[in-house]
């Protein structure tokens, strides 16, 4: 079944405590490589149908109007996940 | 600055009742193509050093041990973002 999947990331102006967090652990850890973190979502929608062109757009409008808050965060990609996932054979 | 994304979603034998609430809310508004939701996390490291296979291991490490919890969350994806945020000229 084809997977597509959706990412939404916090705006750029949006605080992002939890990524803050993250960010302070690796610190503390000494990983200084670093500069900063942010968290975001990542949806994955699977379908029965074909993943084509129609869906997609469907699934662009559904991510900036359903699985997205447009005043906090950005939509960063939908793509289709053409990879079955590990050990699964078809 | 090079940003390295980390991909990280719930088991497949783990209930998710955040992606059940999308998948519901989908069906409530006849987006009947859609089978399942599952809802995930992205990260988004920054670095102000190169994103070399050293780092990228590093950050592998990091995803297992310290950004998912590997009782209910895999490490789907770690990868290089290259593409320059919108907008953002070098």
């Amino acid at each position: 079944m084809p997977t597509i999947v959706v990412e939404v990331m916090p705006k750029a102006e949006i605080l992002d405590p939890q990524g803050k967090a993250v960010a302070g652990a690796l610190e503390r850890l000494g990983k200084s490589a670093f500069t900063g973190v942010r968290i975001g979502k990542r949806f994955e929608l699977t379908t029965d149908g074909p993943a084509d062109e129609a869906l997609l757009t469907e699934v662009r409008e559904l991510a900036v109007e359903m699985l997205s808050n447009s005043v906090i965060e950005d939509v960063v990609s939908v793509s289709v996940l053409d990879e079955s996932p590990a050990g699964e054979t078809h």
